[in-house]
């Protein structure tokens, strides 16, 4: 897994369909629900007859962990939910997850800190379980 | 209206209903869908059993603006659509917008800017105009 300035990603293999069913499980395992699924692929195809790969953006959020991030700070609904985009690429396909840490970086709200530390350490394991070549975590989960 | 590290933010005497009306309105006039409409309030009643006061957040879309920044930048989906936040605060309704250009800047690409600056344009006009004392802005649009 690829950490860039503002997500973690990586690429597998698997079909897209595959994988994107693979990120919405593992989601759900680490506590998430997906509260915005965009299917990027259809929006532009409708909107501007633009032909691409498919792409999906799921809006990932965690109940406990949003409520406490918006007691400490109002306005970062702005910023929520938290994305993880699946993408055919070529012959591979890409899950990316925001990287929370480097997203709530921009808020300079150091009540985030532990929340932010949080929700990337489980979108980590969402990319990583999400793209491994068996269908078990080497936890066996 | 004030710029904060990662909003453009204002507060109205409106309603929350009547400025969330107005948020949906403003925002179709500046060319943007909504792909992503999420009641905060009720999600955190029905997932925690939480009271708090209505929250919505509206993931806005222009897909023009959106084609050309994938374009450019794949991993992009991580942080679209872009979100106005309208929520009640006391006797006083909140409008925030995210600042599309902070946002982006935590991506590094430069072919990102022009685009950032458009979607910065657009959602400053559609907090001003949702929170605008009369109907009409100064304009007359």
């Amino acid at each position: 897994m690829l950490a860039t300035s503002y997500t973690l990603t990586t690429t597998t293999e698997r079909s897209f369909d595959d994988a994107l069913a693979r990120v919405r499980d593992a989601l759900q395992s680490e506590g998430f629900g997906v509260l915005c699924d965009i299917d990027v692929q259809a929006t532009l195809k409708a909107k501007l007859d633009v032909d691409r790969e498919p792409y999906v953006i799921l809006g990932a959020c965690s109940p406990p962990l949003a409520h406490r991030a918006l007691e400490a700070e109002p306005d970062l609904g702005t910023l929520l939910p938290c994305n993880v985009a699946v993408y055919r690429n070529g012959d591979r396909t890409t899950i990316s997850a925001i990287d929370a840490e480097q997203m709530l970086s921009l808020v300079g709200n150091e009540a985030l800190s532990p929340v932010a530390a949080q929700v990337r350490e489980k979108l980590a394991r969402v990319v990583e379980r999400a793209a491994a070549e068996s269908g078990l975590d080497p936890e066996g989960r």
